[in-house]
């Protein structure tokens, strides 16, 4: 019978109480995929140290070491939790190197867990990022720390002792000034004939999602008020803005503001990821066209 | 710092207290699968809405649009779960136009929620529908609702009121009379020489699920007592019907009646899927074979 | 109405009173994947006779029928849970065969459940095995076992009931001696010019992980020490050894010790089972190079 378990998990133990059960969850979104036990792992660490967390996979499908698409999910699913969340992010292809290993305290209520690597940066953002510390406590992580894991070896417990009551400022020196890499989202282009945008992000539905929000297209359309608006992908066709999936003829494209509040491009009962063998960085252009909608 | 959090959940917080944490989950099945954070947002709300609940994932990997595959995977699992358990299912290619969102209270205390497009059909029938409600209720929905994403405005909330004790009839009026979209499986044909079905469920290990059911098998093979029953994909080859997976050679064909109660054909340690080039509407055939097992 | 539902279930509610919320969690693993129900079938399962179990996803994605992948993920996570967690480890070819069902309990704390087809042995092995029975106990299982689900048929509630406290001698008799089938690591080989060792695991990442350890490397080491040391997979270059995945230039391949404990090979940024057309079983070779690192 070998070491029988990691002689930090057990010694977390006993630090201090377990408070009763907290009305909020610890909230996970990592690009670990489903393939591998490492989310278990990372699960088995927070179940040693907060047996009573209400654990909830956001998702675990982020495209491998796509920090932008993590930090999208992250923005467009945390003000959906409740107020005090803690939310261990994991997309960290710099593990083992000189990025730090932060948790933040937002004005919002919730709290997040991972690399200094622009992943925490939408969602902490706009929840008022208020103080960051550097995880260095020797005390709040593994033992053994690998060079590979810090999901499991360093995460995961600050977000444990986080969620049990653990004071930020316990895990890490303070941050002066509270800053952070930054990854913004790019910028549509507007100009005299056309709001040019691109494709930030393609769903498993195969929905093409650009970065031209509700207010720009109102801006823009408000100079055209006896057009109506249409989008295109690259040099495609233009195609017409909807109200709803299902308003456009089986296997037709269409343009539709989803679910993130953003200008998307899908097809009916398809794939508009395959159907323009588009993706990332494909252009995205709204533009007026003849007739009113 | 922008709007933290939807309006609609912090509000909801405050409308009634929470329960004492009850012994029955919340069950989550949709075609989301596990690239997005769709399904994270949901439970962000349901966390919001119902802290204390069990949230179980069924499974979320319905291949996407697939209203029949989640009406029969639904059908196939929510008797395994404890009866009051709240059942959101979401497979939704409608979001957004006619098609009504709904509550569903059955006879054995399972409870619904979802689109009526027939993907609650199978499972509600088995348990005996006894009330309909179509979700109207403003206050027990977000604020904002998307054309495109009910399963986070409309039936996360909605599952999660009920789990909290809220009363089906407080969502929305009542369904008179209590019918739905009715999507029933496709039934086998019986001749002299054969029982006719065909393939309705591929699932991930490659197995061929058929419509013929064990009532259908005896009833045929008691009219031929002095041959064994074989069975055949297409125009393939007879494969004998055995009563485990292990009893066929390696890489071999079999027949066999699975999980679901109805026939399946395998491959032992493989894919039959893959090896009969077969899915859903494939024919499958259960003939007498000269000889008795 | 047809039969509403399992009648074992309901009966088995009956049975004992639930304990208060347990401090370990039921975490499960099993090769199901996550297109089918099968798994939500197993948690229904769960929840009808554990209702306020904490239950753990590890994964569900071990290769389908790969016995050996599910226990190298079982061994490299079970140490990180709490000391009295029940593990439901589900890799299960051979059922409705010979094979037996069996639950373990172990000297850490630890309690396996699970097909003896060698699935539990290195997890088992390393907590120190204490006692094993079979699980023939009716009562324990669903009145209706089926020859291909014994994951929810049988081992589900086996492990719902050692969660809620029902003695493990009450589940079936003990074998004795306790022992059960052994599948251990392929041993790499040492050479008076090299270990050689092989892939034994590919995770998701498409890193290599090879079954040569911290301690073989730094014994073989340490016959070189004017020497250092580098890695090659099958006839392939040789690879330096780094300290972080970020330690190489983007797209470059390398070497590490990564969170199994365990030589892998990665690429930077990459996938390293593409770049180098490697699996379980290719060559993993740690030599003695020119120059000290």
């Amino acid at each position: 019978m070998e070491k029988l378990r990691d002689a930090a998990v057990s010694r977390l133990l006993s630090v201090m109480p377990t408070p009763a059960r907290n009305p909020f969850p610890l909230a996970i979104i990592t690009d670990f995929g489903y393939r591998d036990h490492y989310v278990g792992a990372m699960k088995g660490v927070i179940a040693s140290i907060a047996p009573r967390a209400t654990v909830i996979d956001i998702n675990h499908g982020i495209p491998a070491q796509s920090i932008a698409a993590g930090a999208l999910a992250l923005r467009e699913s945390w003000h959906y939790f409740p107020p005090r969340t803690v939310f261990l992010a994991v997309v960290d292809p710099g593990v083992g190197t000189a990025r730090a290993p932060i948790a933040i305290e937002t004005r919002a209520g919730a709290r997040f867990v991972g690399p200094d690597n622009g992943l925490l940066w939408l969602a902490a953002n706009k929840a008022g990022i208020k103080r960051i510390v550097k995880l260095t406590s020797p005390r709040h992580r593994l033992t053994s720390v690998s060079a590979t894991f810090h999901g499991r070896d360093i995460f995961a417990p600050a977000a444990a002792y986080l969620w049990r009551g653990t004071s930020i400022s316990a895990l890490g020196p303070a941050l002066r000034p509270p800053s952070i890499v930054q990854l913004d989202l790019p910028r549509p282009v507007e100009s005299a004939r056309e709001v040019r945008g691109e494709v930030i992000y393609v769903d498993g539905f195969g929905n093409l999602v650009s970065n031209i929000d509700r207010r720009a297209a109102k801006q823009f359309g408000s100079r055209f008020r006896h057009k109506s608006l249409s989008v295109r992908i690259e040099r495609g066709a233009a195609m017409r803005m909807l109200d709803a999936y299902g308003d456009a003829p089986k296997g037709a494209p269409l343009a539709i503001f989803g679910s993130f509040g953003l200008l998307e491009v899908a097809v009916r009962n398809g794939n508009a990821a395959a159907h323009f063998a588009a993706g990332p960085g494909s252009s995205v252009s709204l533009v007026a066209a003849a007739g009113r909608t």
